[in-house]
């Protein structure tokens, strides 16, 4: 059980690693590295999958883990590969966290309180079962959907809490349809992204000593015009930011979500840092590097 | 492959089966039926809950599969359980269906576009690998979460048609924080819950020759006075109606939703079948029974 809230562990790793670098991993069986298909083992066409799929997330943990302070990790690329594909997401968290790396479950979950419940013990937590407890993944937080209100978040924010977890409540993604119902304007004449962002300042509460929040908020990179009213909304949550590369949010754009600090705004990146090769050349291993430390130092510039 | 549209199936197999009625699946591993936990097998403790979980599904799917149209598994109860969780998971899904029954997942999924097409291939359909496909769960219908916009359903609703598949989109969802978001009240004097209404109906196009599309909504049993409010927004879409029972729900209120024939509402109940002797006492096995043959003909009486 870890000892401090989610807030000061991320305020301490940014400043420790001097990174806000967040990898994004959302590995497509059919788009890994070449060196993670090469021995793929007698298993069934599930289980060689998930091993690929896990060679490829050490691979490029290994080319790039240095530049970064955390990973994120897209749940859906694990899950549409049954139950070897849990067996790597757990494999996969393992590495990342053994490479000192904070890890970000991308699963944009959220159900009403029971459920919420068994999500936090899939997440932070554990199962009570007659055998004895079954561990969930340990991860250091997760992204959440808050479309079911305060009640289906409250769970989850809490036996996160208990294990020094946090999570990060969609707010404004970075999507081109996030403004069909993100953007729509309230008759009080608030956006609904503005009542989700009143929403994450409740449940946070006070911060710990670092001044960040374990309640952050997803704010999509892609549209950076509303950052500075969502930062004035949510004062103390760390923002994520996806969306910066192949979806085309730019690190210069972020400034306004590192106002409580370095550790205010972790930026996204997936394809950009793991297909760099495709643009820059050479081997991925070598242009994944090149391109997270690249972005890790825009991020610090900009930042400070 | 399946050769017709989920709303056309769903609607054939409420006549067929006459019945509306979903069991909700939500096994806890510690509320289990007492059968289920006797012979646990010499696995880990994650494969021996998993087991039991199976087990105590394919207990109760015996008991009361005669009185059903469907099952709504809860996804969050199986992912606790890791690995083995999933593969509890697919077992049930296939005996669910082998018992002649729709199987809906409810794991209340949402994600941009690469992902939303990640969850789809998980849910309906396979992935490709350099090993061959992997199959996903088949699972006839998927709970969907439309925060992140049109964008973020379509990939779904697309794969899952190929597959003769539906979606049910979350509109106005059964727990207490529902009211947080989902009631807000819009500028244009509509709820964000009505807006969500016109995404359902912009996804589900033109139904097939039962009039029932392919897109459903979920609309919590417990709050009825939206119901005749959502199916004019809705007019032609299957409506999940969860929440009867345990959370307070009464099949009485929810004629609205049978408004475009007796497939038009699916009554769903967990708790209140699974733990049915904790109140009427006797047999797990006979007072589930009993409670679903209940619900069942209540709500084939509403509907008619």
């Amino acid at each position: 059980m870890r000892s401090d809230r989610f807030g000061d562990r991320l305020a301490r790793a940014v400043a420790g690693r001097e990174s806000q670098l967040v990898l994004g991993l959302d590995p497509d069986p059919v788009r890994l590295w070449p060196a993670a298909v090469a021995d793929p083992g007698n298993g069934s066409v599930a289980e060689r999958a998930g091993e690929a799929v896990a060679a490829h997330c050490r691979l490029v943990l290994a080319a790039t883990a240095e530049h970064c302070v955390g990973v994120k990790l897209q749940v859906a690329c694990f899950e549409r590969l049954g139950a070897p594909g849990w067996t790597a997401l757990a494999g996969v968290i393992a590495e990342a966290q053994g490479l000192g790396l904070l890890v970000i479950c991308d699963g944009k979950r959220g159900d009403i309180d029971v459920s919420a419940r068994a999500y936090a013990q899939a997440y932070f937590g554990s199962t009570p079962t007659p055998f004895g407890p079954v561990p969930g993944l340990g991860a250091d937080a997760l992204t959440v959907n808050p479309l079911l209100g305060l009640d289906s978040l409250a769970p989850l924010a809490e036996i996160g809490r208990a294990a020094g977890s946090g999570l990060f409540v969609l707010v404004r993604t970075s999507n081109p349809g996030a403004g069909d119902i993100q953007d729509l304007v309230l008759s009080a004449g608030q956006t609904v992204s503005d009542r989700l962002a009143g929403l994450v300042r409740t449940l946070g509460g006070e911060p710990g000593g670092s001044g960040l929040s374990d309640i952050g908020a997803v704010t999509g990179a892609t549209a950076p015009q509303h950052l500075e009213r969502l930062r004035e909304a949510m004062p103390t949550s760390p923002f994520l930011l996806p969306g910066v590369g192949a979806q085309g949010g730019r690190v210069q754009d972020l400034a306004a979500a590192f106002a409580p600090g370095p550790g205010g705004g972790l930026v996204s990146s997936s394809r950009g840092i793991v297909f760099a090769s495709e643009t820059a050349g050479g081997e991925p291993a070598r242009a994944a590097a090149g391109e997270a430390a690249r972005l890790r130092e825009l991020a610090w510039q900009v930042s400070h």
